[in-house]
């Protein structure tokens, strides 16, 4: 039987989603559990590899398992086997055509901004603080120029192995809430480091150094010097993942 | 000129309030924070001592200085010296008679529980994670009755030097949003541990294990062996200090 297992985790202390030798990953943790749950070793699959320090609020990945274990007992039984930071948050049985990765129709990301003079403990690691003001309304408006299906380019960090950068943004949007505020960005697949990109071309828009109506212009120069600067880890939570 | 500053602190990485040698703790962190910003030794006196990973929403210390430093630049002075999980939120002049501890007329603390039956990472360290259902309107009925004027004797840990442990309290009150409890206890003073002892009996309470109209008898008999465990200090906020 194939499972479809939904993570939350905080990726503070995890050196990202993959297994690698050099440091704990949400995928080795989850690895670890399986192998006492059901006393073999499992292959897990993740929807995607997240960085270092991007946290987790629906992470997707699947696994085979012959057991005997409702869904439901298989949610404890991981949460017994976890170590602080993550957590099986549901977990259904799915067909097994079912794949995490290659079924997946889209993922929403959130990215986090700490926006006031004061530093704020309880963000530290949870959002990206920045002491200066910023335009929420021109990125408001400059964020709804993200969407459409583009070649993101511009977007996307040096030393991807991706050929076809071309990808579908549904919707792109900026929310402030107190002292925080939110970019939520929904899409087919994102490039690599695509999100913290926007995020940080956003963050220009709200100071002021890029125009809202500039986006558009830095999509179709294909050229990432003219986009923002990418943003920390810190501030990114892959939401949900769509199938 | 004396000034009183009010701080934020996540907790989870100091031994508390004040300095011993074997951790690193707030008060170190703001002592040496003033060393680098008036260029001399200066006593910091804070509210209360917080034990080792409690947390503070709004603790307040005062200190002397002789500084052309308006308050408000203070309070950056502070944020660009103090460690991560430390933040100054007010720097206010007071007269030279007012005291942090002394002055203050009363106090604020929050116990945060985390109530769900699978595990909260965002919450690890700064909530108190309880998996069972917790009846909460029976837990509001027993809060009311910890207000008033009493000798809280059976809310005090073993080891208190404290003689007089009569103590006021003003209000203590229940509420629950999404998955989290919060326990809000205003007073004129508190006793070792008495917060986290009220809110194990609290706890006691939402699981049917003590009935509301038990905790008059419990608060008479000052016999700390019939109320609740002392909860974990993870859970516990000093909100806010009253003058």
């Amino acid at each position: 039987m194939r499972y479809l297992l939904t993570l939350k985790y905080l990726g503070t202390n995890f050196c990202g989603w993959q297994v690698q030798p050099n440091g704990p990953t949400v995928q080795a943790a989850v690895c670890s559990a399986a192998l006492q749950i059901f006393g073999k070793k499992t292959d897990i699959v993740g929807c995607s590899r997240t960085d270092s320090g991007v946290h987790a609020l629906g992470f997707c990945c699947h696994f085979d398992a012959q057991t005997e274990i409702p869904p439901e007992k298989i949610i404890d039984a991981f949460n017994n086997n976890l170590p602080e930071g993550i957590s099986v948050v549901s977990c259904i049985t799915v067909s097994d055509d079912f794949h995490a990765r290659y079924s997946a129709k889209g993922k929403t990301y959130v990215y986090r901004i700490y926006n006031s003079r004061v530093p704020e403990p309880f963000e530290d690691g949870r959002a990206y603080w920045i002491k200066y003001a910023l335009d929420l309304e021109k990125m408001q408006i400059a964020a709804k120029n993200f969407c459409g299906t583009y070649d993101f380019t511009a977007f996307c960090s040096a030393g991807s192995s991706v050929e076809d950068k071309v990808r579908t943004i549904y919707d792109c949007s900026v929310i402030k809430s107190g002292d925080i505020v939110e970019v939520t960005v929904s899409g087919n697949g994102f490039l690599y480091n695509m999100v913290r990109i926007i995020v940080g071309t956003l963050i220009d828009v709200g100071t002021g150094k890029i125009k809202p109506d500039d986006i558009k212009k830095i999509i179709e120069s294909k050229d990432r010097s003219r986009a923002g600067s990418t943003k920390p880890a810190e501030g990114l939570y892959l939401k949900e993942v769509f199938y």
